[in-house]
């Protein structure tokens, strides 16, 4: 694994142009400019500038410093020399066949992920049930694949160290099965489930590095400062979101932007002005925002897709939760609810929630159907506020 | 035109059942859940409640309210009743031939309205020369016209009042020349152009309405809490796009949410931010955000394309300009530059800016090159910060 900082005898060109140029965008924006170059083969200014949605004049900046370094030279555009490459691709960590995703127009994926698809799908199952009173709800395969994509396409995956907090997903399976990024650590509070990537890990060679943690507690060690990115689909309540995203913020190095997913549902209006002021007010904002871009799998009575969302992390962003969190998080405690479950078995209805004799389907189903005894075959069919 | 209001003996069902459901979407909920079911022919309550990104129960409810109300019926779904068609098409305004747009997957134009581009394509050249004084800069036909399309389908134009806060882009004619609109109003400071606006508008029988207005006072009568729905590619200044906001706020109908559209270009990571907490401080927030969304004509020197935002304006959303504006909010009166042309005629060079002979590029074109006298073809070459 390659730190990023100067094996082999090379500089850090990134930070170093970034520095010298004093950019707003940071060395972020050197290395934006730098992956276009190599992965385009040859590049004009203007395109240059648009696909990395920085200015032309700061495009052609960086342009001529990475020329001063030796690294990109011109031949009817710019092109990535023999020593570019060999950074980009040792010190960077960048490689042709990793970084081109093939997402498609409407985010799609190319028949040539299909393999990986497969394998998501097996391994789909080596999960435990999902755990409602901890709020998952596991995305669809497809759904995972696709994020894992998206972040590739965002140079958030090659050469990169990436977080995810909370994966009952298995984005961080599907990024492993992409190749190519430094490191992919999961924090989740269920052991069960980490107990399952690491299976899937272990047979994949991915290693994927889990950590058990309940993220209302600081960070153990090795964390804070260390990622690139994050990816997070965290409890759907602004306390859950505000503590998920303080922790990512942690996680981070100190750069002036880094990028962040977030999946996160639509809600009435007022409760979703909330949830954006507090991203904004953490210091972090929007890039990009894509409606129903995450499906789940059995939510069938909750609304089933969620918008993803790339975060720009400012250089001061700042967690709105340092230290630990007393709070609750969770939305069974935030905003208790009366399940109804009806047994397939006996067809009977069972009512589950903090006030009944079942909190939660879990118990349910450990206990067994109070009338047949059934442990499996519950569909939810009502839920209310209590 | 219709208003909306009870024509034709129907009770304004949108707004009853928002009122009754005590909805926090609003009567925009019941408009969305209706119009899809009318778009779709025959819809399931999960289908339907992904389409609107309302939750399952919410939709079921308003599903529920609607059969009561006679509009909808259950036929394996739910369906369109006669009286219900005739509801939707001539109260609310929404017609099968209008609101299906085509665009397609990555936002791409279908086939089916190339005649609508070369329309436009046509247009373009009636404008007046763009004024960068004014940070007018043309998008491209084609952009223009997906920014209608996008609008129709997000159910912003068929049945509704559409205002467009400055419209040197003609994203108004696109929308008259998709049709369905109940109103199109353009907003501009620029009499020349909303004269061509007017010419095109009765060229096309479109119906437009031109209102010369310098967005800095306070509107007319006519226009506050008129409108569904804005549209605006503002100054790309702070002081601008909080401006062009807060009239945009202004002219909307007082809702629980309405929808606006914002075209943005990217800026560096703490100008963004501040962008991001203007937007959010006025009660809005991004719904979308479609990057790259918006190409221009000409401007090569600067970067080229916009973000499209589509943004949920809130029940209490708040103007941060509530009377007259007396601050600077053009890109030139804030961060003046001198830009250098180069006479294509000549060759020389001519500086042009707020301390130079010429202080814009209109200028120097009436003037004409202080060397040969040419009164076009000048190449903006290099700008630099005064």
């Amino acid at each position: 694994m390659t730190t990023g900082n100067g094996e082999k005898g090379f500089q850090n060109h990134v930070r170093l142009i970034s520095r010298r140029m004093e950019l707003k965008e940071g060395e972020e924006a050197v290395r934006r400019v730098l992956r276009e170059i190599y992965l385009r083969g040859v590049i004009g200014t203007k395109d240059l500038a648009r696909a990395t949605r920085l200015p032309v004049p700061v495009t052609a900046a960086i342009r001529r410093e990475l020329e001063k370094a030796g690294i990109v030279a011109r031949r009817g555009g710019a092109v990535i020399t023999e020593r570019g490459k060999a950074y980009v691709e040792e010190v960077l960590g960048i490689k042709n066949e990793a970084v081109v995703s093939g997402l498609k127009a409407g985010f799609e994926i190319d028949v040539r992920h299909i393999h990986i698809l497969d394998k998501l799908k097996g391994f789909s199952d080596m999960r435990p049930d999902p755990k409602t009173q901890l709020d998952q709800a596991f995305a669809t395969p497809e759904t995972t694949l696709r994020r894992a994509l998206y972040m590739l396409d965002n140079g958030s995956l090659a050469g990169r160290e990436a977080l995810f907090l909370g994966d009952d997903d298995l984005t961080s399976v599907a990024a492993g099965l992409l190749g190519g990024a430094n490191r992919l650590t999961v924090v989740d509070i269920d052991e069960k489930l980490l107990n399952a990537i690491r299976e899937i890990s272990k047979m994949e060679r991915l290693g994927i590095e889990c950590i058990h943690h309940d993220l209302r507690d600081p960070f153990p060690e090795g964390i804070e400062g260390r990622f690139d990115t994050f990816l997070t689909d965290p409890p759907y309540t602004l306390p859950g979101l505000r503590l998920f995203l303080s922790r990512g913020i942690q996680a981070l190095r100190k750069r002036k932007s880094s990028k962040a997913y977030l999946a996160y549902p639509d809600k009435p209006p007022l409760e979703m002005l909330r949830t954006h002021s507090a991203i904004v007010n953490m210091g972090l904002y929007i890039d990009e925002l894509i409606p129903r871009f995450n499906e789940y799998q059995g939510a069938e009575i909750l609304a089933n897709t969620t918008f993803l969302a790339r975060l720009t992390v400012t250089e001061g962003a700042k967690p709105s939760v340092e230290g630990s969190f007393r709070g609750e998080i969770y939305t069974g405690e935030l905003r208790p609810t009366i399940r109804t479950y009806k047994c397939r078995v006996c067809g009977i209805e069972i009512e589950v929630g903090t006030t009944r004799d079942h909190s939660t389907i879990e118990e349910l189903k450990e206990r067994g159907c109070p009338s047949c005894g059934a442990v499996e075959g519950f569909k939810l069919t009502r839920r209310r506020a209590v």
